[in-house]
């Protein structure tokens, strides 16, 4: 029942040709990767947060970490627990005492969140060999001229 | 101690003459008017409620209403809490059993949640004087041709 399971690192905020935001996890201990297309705003909450660079506002991933904080909730992993149809699901699992809650998000969301929160980011190594060789037959790839997204200035309110 | 509070509701998103987005908030009864400018996603987030549109997947802000409830937390209300430097500040009030939490945010945030819990959003009476006086002063206004902000596509991760 339960499957092996992989651990992620985010390893960049890039663009695809096209100029849309990805977010590359790659395995811990592996080469296999996901590319998952996110919003603007998600990848400069990521890419952020990869830069060290803090808001002088609190942006609304930083406001959730303050809500778990407020409440004695932890982050205690963040699961990428699917794909259909091209679009990826997450799920977030928070332990507040002895009680465990996992709530479904989309990936963006939580690896904003967990790379705030240090939270583990995982992925059935199913899924991931699935979405690796989905890639390598649709021949999604960087361009080769691809960069980090460079976020915006924060916005103000 | 207790200062005045009025009660605000959320009259328009719409964009200043150089195309910037505005959270328009109104006095419930009465004609003074809180302007403040926002960023792109949290207009959306902010547009999409007041259309009652439902994203395919939760946005950032249903999210965190998801979060909340799952821990069985609810907002009590949302407070514009003050203005300076042109930076608008709010406060989360949240209630779980007897506790209750305040938490510092961006109003922007503060009103995209609170439009989907349904919860109150004030502001101190002298504080919308001053920010309505401010204003009349700056000759802030929208433009003529200032429209509602039309929301993009739901980012789908």
């Amino acid at each position: 029942m339960a499957e092996r399971e992989v651990l992620l690192k985010v390893e960049a905020v890039a663009l695809d040709w096209k100029g849309n935001p990805i977010v590359v996890l790659r395995e811990q201990d592996g080469h296999r990767a996901v590319f998952i297309w996110v919003g603007l705003s998600e990848a400069t909450a990521i890419s952020m947060q990869m830069e060290g660079q803090q808001p002088a506002r609190p942006m609304t991933h930083d406001l959730i970490v303050s809500i778990l904080g407020e409440l004695g909730v932890t982050l205690e992993r963040v699961t990428i627990t699917d794909m259909q149809q091209n679009t990826y699901f997450a799920a977030l699992l928070m332990r507040g005492g002895d009680q465990t809650a996992q709530i479904d998000c989309r990936p963006s969301d939580a690896v904003a969140i967990a790379m705030r929160t240090k939270s583990p980011i995982y992925i059935g190594d199913d899924l991931l060999d699935r979405l690796e060789q989905q890639r390598k037959e649709s021949e999604v790839e960087l361009s080769p001229g691809s960069t980090i997204v460079e976020p915006g200035e924060p916005t103000v309110h």
